[in-house]
């Protein structure tokens, strides 16, 4: 096998395209590839890991990290921030593995701005919209109002596939699933990300 | 399924690295691919089919269609002209078929610098250089200092990866037949690809 650089796989979608199943499915199949684990602000919930569900911080340690460069993407949802530590990051390319993002589309946006080469981003859509409104009305926590702002919300977030390098239509879970793992698969054949090509090639032509 | 715009595949490789074999198989396996038609000066030979193997034409009107800007690459073998017509290429694309491209380095720069957005291109590379002496041999109608020759051009080719968009290391052809279709079905999924992508989030939105 020839060494490779490992790629940051980021799948973005409206709320209720489907693309935490995805995620989850993915994570199962591929040995290669692991969930990015990020920083937070946020209160740690029961059950819930130090440095693998998520690194808790608080505001000013927070702050003091988007200051000295140390994420690659952050954000703030419901009043918390979130952010990705980018030595960590790296580390996890540099040995050859793959890193998921579960980001939104102003995520991406700092991702593709500070590391093009190494991102591949694929956008999630539903089949339709029928199919998306089914989806978040089955979550029951959910009231008619909240899922009416979320369609507005989804219809928001897909004016933003055009950034992707890649769509994938979410007729069905696995067949979803195989397509992601067709485009890591090819993205992993790619020159730049085969460190180990040019030693190679210098060899076979070195004894030609 | 969405409308989607087809690619152009080049294949590139040293002889005897395996591409014909690799490409033979593909054609096989995958119905949305034909191989190009090339048009040539040499004569026809027995069995050979007008349209189907070749366009055959004498090399005033090959050099004119050179002057005309018919032609997507040519070059000159062994003393003929080959050319792919850019027409037929475009029909093709626009149907949402694939093309497939038997060319060296020379060709792939050529449709590089006039279609760069339709070109996926692939580099074959032998698994060693005794097994890439092992496949010259074999061609039985080879002499040695054939071979000889074949293997420093086969350096020379390889100096040209860097070129290619993927690398696929032959060790094995189904499985590099496999690499290749992984590649040609991830790239169907790029946005720039799917033409008919705008036309569906413009309905998911406007329904939403």
């Amino acid at each position: 096998m020839i060494k490779r650089r490992g790629l940051m796989l980021v799948l973005s979608s409206p709320s209720g395209a489907g693309k935490t199943s995805i995620a989850r499915s993915l994570l199962k199949l591929d040995s290669q590839i692991t969930m990015s684990v990020s920083a937070t602000t946020r209160k740690r919930r029961p059950g819930e890991v130090e440095g693998q569900d998520y690194f808790f911080m608080d505001e000013t340690a927070f702050n003091t990290r988007i200051n000295q460069g140390f994420f690659l993407e952050y954000a703030e949802v419901f009043g918390h921030h979130y952010g990705t530590p980018l030595d960590q990051v790296n580390k996890t390319l540099q040995s050859g593995h793959d890193v998921l993002f579960d980001i939104d589309w102003q995520g991406t946006q700092q991702i593709k701005a500070r590391a093009r080469q190494d991102l591949v981003s694929i956008f999630i859509l539903p089949p339709s919209t029928a199919e998306l409104e089914k989806r978040l009305l089955k979550r029951a926590q959910d009231s008619p109002d909240v899922v009416a702002s979320r369609m507005a919300k989804a219809a928001d977030e897909m004016s933003h596939y055009p950034e992707y390098d890649y769509v994938i239509v979410n007729h069905d879970l696995m067949a979803s699933v195989a397509a992601v793992q067709t485009i890591l698969n090819a993205e992993r054949l790619r020159i730049d990300r085969q460190s180990g090509l040019s030693d190679f090639v210098k060899h076979l032509r070195g004894s030609a």
